[in-house]
């Protein structure tokens, strides 16, 4: 079955429309017609091999939402004309204790990502959302309960909105609790409305007093304005969870030294150059911890969609047809997007 | 109240015998006859002012054994004859969440330490157990239910047993655990022998081929050699928790990448010289954690003193007379002891 798609024959080059092949769909799949797909970092890092092992022809996207066209005979849970989405994973072993607790994404014998992962399907690695179809097991389609209108902006909550509400519901923010965002983009964006929809007291971090209204108006109960020492002095000690969506190498040791005894400082992102080694006496005096999160299982992603939906939650996006994806690339690595962009899937007719 | 004792006039100095003062007990105080103290790597990094802000004369000493010999009008828990310890607190503020939750050593206001901590007592801060006699509150007075034949190897349960039976008991390690001792030291004998008698899977690190023995005669089930990367990747993804005691600059990674989903690698030693930079994708990838810990408190420490006294523990010393504390400190540096010394503080009467 042929599809259009958007992606890249080489690390070098830019992208462009494909056709590719998508299979038929099995007694356990969901053939889903793509409506939009968030644009994550992790495409443009993917699609231009700034990390290793990048297959060509390279079709990025895992924040996919859009309707059921076909189901397997063997599927009960969804059915033509479902609105659903698929997010950064698309199968896992399924008998290992990670698959056994539901947390695909640490499968101990490896995921299947969205893009770039092994698959038996030509040409032998997955292709993912910049694409009018997708073919999915039905454990990894997720039921989306947003109303139709808001289906674009839902798009992102498939990774940018699980890979922040993971961490936080893991953690336990809540109400009483007082929980950082470090970082106002994609990532930190949705970190903000869901702490706060959480109903803990929320902070936002960030380099820069122009974000300060943004950060507001997301949900957050205050901003600090990281570059100012007196600023962020007055919140030492004081924090239970801090989630740091920064990926560029940074002092953590700003940040560690905001925990209360017992608090963590959470990463989701790796950085290209090391950050500077921490200092482990900020560990020790105060038991506090560094860890890091990734993405969500297939359950949680669920009773993430299912929690935005229930308190309102998207995105804040920008829709971009796919022909201005190479343009999109450069303006978020200036950070010069409020705060996700979003395919229309529609452009990939033209 | 003189007493006699052996510190250091100034960091250039060797160690040598002088008279102090002691407080006369208050009403709530216990005043002891210190038997025996053990000799930690805090104190010959305070009394040659590696670390900042040593005061002198400096005393050393905080794993302090003995017999109480008064005690104040008020105090209740303690008689004379009775055989206590003191650990590394000798005051807190009892006041902050921390000292009401029995965490002493993350009092908000600071705890005293037993040497080198503020006091109004002379000459302005507090000298240590490298001495005959010592005055502290009876909060901060621990019972120990050993024989006393055994008094002197108790002495370093005050400080190197706590520090490593705290985070053993915070993070878990128990039956169905498996758990790393990193570092076969003053700390890390210890470690295995907790780890061991609380009933997890107990894996000792060496850098050191001639240890295995040893380790296993500490009660680890199993010896990896750090420097052997095939044995070391035999346990990737395997362990629940990893205590490291090496406080030297090493690599983290090495340690972290043998946790398990949810692991923590935990610290209680902070580097002269910055670990290289711990590797963020490694802990994301696995949800894992680097945490640190601080000795432990009043409660706790009772509590691991009852707990070794049941299960037969002491540390494994070499006792020495405080005239020989210089060459102890040379060879605590090579680390050639097995595995802590203990000053027989009966030496000082000379």
């Amino acid at each position: 079955m042929k599809t259009k798609a958007y992606g890249a024959h080489a690390s070098n080059k830019p992208l462009e429309a494909m056709d590719i092949e998508r299979r038929q769909p099995g007694s356990h799949d969901v053939q889903i017609d793509i409506a939009y797909c968030g644009v994550c970092h992790s495409d443009l890092h993917t699609v231009r091999s700034e990390w290793a092992g990048t297959l060509y022809p390279c079709v990025p996207g895992h924040e996919i939402v859009g309707h059921v066209s076909a189901v397997g005979s063997e599927v009960t849970g969804f059915k033509v004309g479902d609105t659903v989405g698929v997010g950064c994973l698309v199968d896992s072993c399924q008998h290992c204790a990670s698959c056994g607790e539901g947390l695909e994404q640490f499968c101990e014998n490896g995921f299947t990502g969205t893009y770039n992962g092994k698959t038996p399907d030509a040409p032998g690695h997955t292709l993912g959302g910049y694409s009018q179809q997708i073919v999915v097991s039905d454990r990894f389609v997720l039921k989306i309960r947003h109303p139709e209108e808001q289906l674009a902006a839902v798009a992102p909550l498939l990774c940018a909105g699980i890979t922040t509400y993971s961490p936080l519901r893991h953690w336990g923010a809540g109400p009483g609790k007082k929980v950082g965002i470090v970082g106002i983009g994609g990532l930190g964006h949705m970190g903000i409305k869901l702490a706060h929809a959480m109903g803990a007291h929320t902070v936002a971090f960030t380099t820069s007093e122009s974000k300060r209204q943004d950060a507001l108006d997301l949900g957050a109960d205050e901003v600090v304005i990281s570059k100012d020492p007196d600023d962020m002095a007055r919140h030492a000690g004081s924090f239970d969870f801090i989630l740091n969506t920064v990926a560029a190498s940074h002092d953590l040791d700003a940040y560690t030294r905001l925990l209360k005894r017992d608090g963590t400082l959470c990463l989701v992102g790796v950085p290209e150059h090391a950050h500077p080694s921490p200092n482990v006496g900020t560990l020790i005096f105060g038991r506090r911890s560094i860890a890091g999160s990734l993405i969500g299982g297939i359950a949680e992603t669920q009773e993430m969609l299912d929690f935005c939906a229930e308190h309102g939650i998207v995105a804040d996006i920008e829709m971009i047809p796919a022909q201005k994806i190479d343009q999109a690339y450069d303006r978020m690595q200036r950070s010069d997007v409020r705060y996700r962009f979003v395919i229309d899937n529609a452009s990939l007719a033209a």
